[in-house]
């Protein structure tokens, strides 16, 4: 999904696809407005044909060119690159939602979000924030070098947290954790699952995180914890565990844009197929003028085509 | 203070002096078991005499000495090198309380923590655990590379944390981190608050910390926030803030610990001399086997020197 089409997200899409990179890992289609793809393709002087299609399963006669399914939602003149607008919103949510419906058909293998834009979608009526685009009963996996970190709750109020980290949870995670980690590509996922409290001292740490990890075990999970949460990212780092379950949303993600390495993205866990999408917004200062880098997009692209077959996380090797 | 005679303080200690990186910066005085400190000189083939003095202003013939005021309160026989005892609880907190003397004297500038035991403590009877040696109305002040934060609290429990989260507090935290970076050589500098919730974005974050921060800046402090919690710390490395209010323990901590710089060291803020420790343990597991690395401590002991003295945080030049 090319996202926003006045932002970034068409430039750094065509050039993904025209780098060759992904030739040989998948067989990727951007799902958007052609005239976005043909005019970032011009943008960046690249040479492969931009081609409709109107089915995944549709080859182009040139197997180099750039496939677009475009569902005729939007057009040039109902949006000015680098502003948001309603018309923009309302097309990426249809362009997600068509997504969705071809990954639950099995009819692709990975879904990747490029950047939309929250101004685009509340003009667009359909929802108040980008919080309502995730799918019902998926948890945000968020990957950056070996940093892998999942909570259980994603913007609640600090106050509202304890209420939210019961066992039946932690247990919920861990074995969605455990068992995506697995279809994944990683044999044998070692999971820490951090306390809730500072150095894990206190009640809820005992009573409710360690039997929640207790039961993991009893199910075969490989789970450890509860770890103190300023301990446990780094021990990830260190290549110690392989993810790390937290009990709210600033535990992990202070520590994954922290550390901020290349190529992070976050997946939705607790999908039939892979969605993801990438750490940038559609950079609406710089869109239009031939500047935009593709290779957060291009590594997205890449951990979606190696964890949808199978062959678990890239190496931290740089993407270009 | 040299730490747990029982562990590698005394022996990162010596190597710290001897290693002259100290002579053209401060004086230093070693306050601990002189019989500790000429067995770690002996373990490492130290040259320079160990000498003992009565009063931090006493010099000795010699001025590479490494001088050492030991009050005869620990003996060899009371401990065994690599294990905890009530002995050297007793010792290293009575050590603790005659440099904090010193330093409210104005006797000495600073006071480096070496590393103290939590079970030595606990054995000594005199403090349950190591927060006790907070002396009351400090602040943990940590700073790890770029990165620089202090809490509003320590270690309480996550439920317990919007209750300490008043604008109050983050004022008199904000108005003593200005004045201890102004003192410590900072000529003006930059404040970030996070906010408490997920990206800043619910109630106590507007009704509370901004409000907070605006009457920063009316009192003239270069304050700016509530950022973001999972931002703010990135902003940091990258240069954009000096130092950062942090609502809760584990929001500066998980930042701090998970990047891990070289040098990390804590200082306890809203003392009128510097005092800090080193971010490493006593290492019982290779006490007295002549293996201990000394950069932690000497890095801490140069940035006491450098922020008694005004000179401000020292560059991220490795340190050895």
């Amino acid at each position: 999904m090319m996202g926003d089409p006045a932002g970034v997200g068409p430039e750094v899409c065509v050039q993904a696809i025209a780098s060759g990179a992904l030739d040989a890992v998948c067989r990727p289609i951007l799902i958007g407005e052609r005239a976005a793809a043909l005019r970032c393709a011009k943008l960046y002087g690249i040479q492969r044909p931009v081609v409709q299609i109107q089915d995944p399963a549709e080859t182009a006669s040139d197997p180099g060119a750039i496939r677009v399914i475009d569902i005729g939602n939007i057009s040039p003149a109902d949006y000015t690159v680098g502003k948001p607008s309603a018309a923009a919103g309302r097309a990426v949510v249809e362009w997600i939602r068509m997504g969705e419906r071809y990954g639950a058909g099995k009819r692709i293998d990975g879904l990747v979000l490029g950047p939309v834009d929250s101004d685009s979608l509340k003009l667009s009526g359909i929802v108040r924030d980008i919080d309502e685009l995730q799918p019902p009963g998926t948890f945000m996996f968020r990957v950056s070098g070996n940093l892998r970190a999942v909570p259980l709750t994603e913007h609640i109020r600090i106050r509202d947290i304890p209420a939210t980290v019961t066992k039946e949870r932690i247990v919920q995670v861990l074995r969605l954790l455990d068992e995506s980690l697995r279809r994944w590509g990683m044999a044998r996922p070692r999971i820490a699952v951090a306390g809730l409290n500072p150095h894990a001292m206190f009640e809820e740490d005992r009573d409710l995180v360690a039997p929640a990890v207790e039961e993991g075990r009893r199910l075969g999970i490989d789970a450890s914890g509860p770890v103190s949460p300023d301990s446990v990212f780094r021990m990830a780092l260190e290549g110690r565990n392989d993810a790390v379950v937290t009990m709210y949303h600033d535990q992990g993600q202070i520590a994954v844009k922290t550390a901020a390495f290349e190529g992070a993205c976050t997946i939705y866990m607790g999908l039939p197929f892979i969605m993801l999408n990438v750490p940038h917004g559609t950079a609406f200062d710089i869109a239009g003028q031939g500047k935009a880098q593709h290779y957060s997009i291009l590594a997205a692209m890449k951990t979606a085509a190696a964890l949808a077959s199978g062959r678990g996380f890239l190496s931290d090797a740089p993407v270009h």
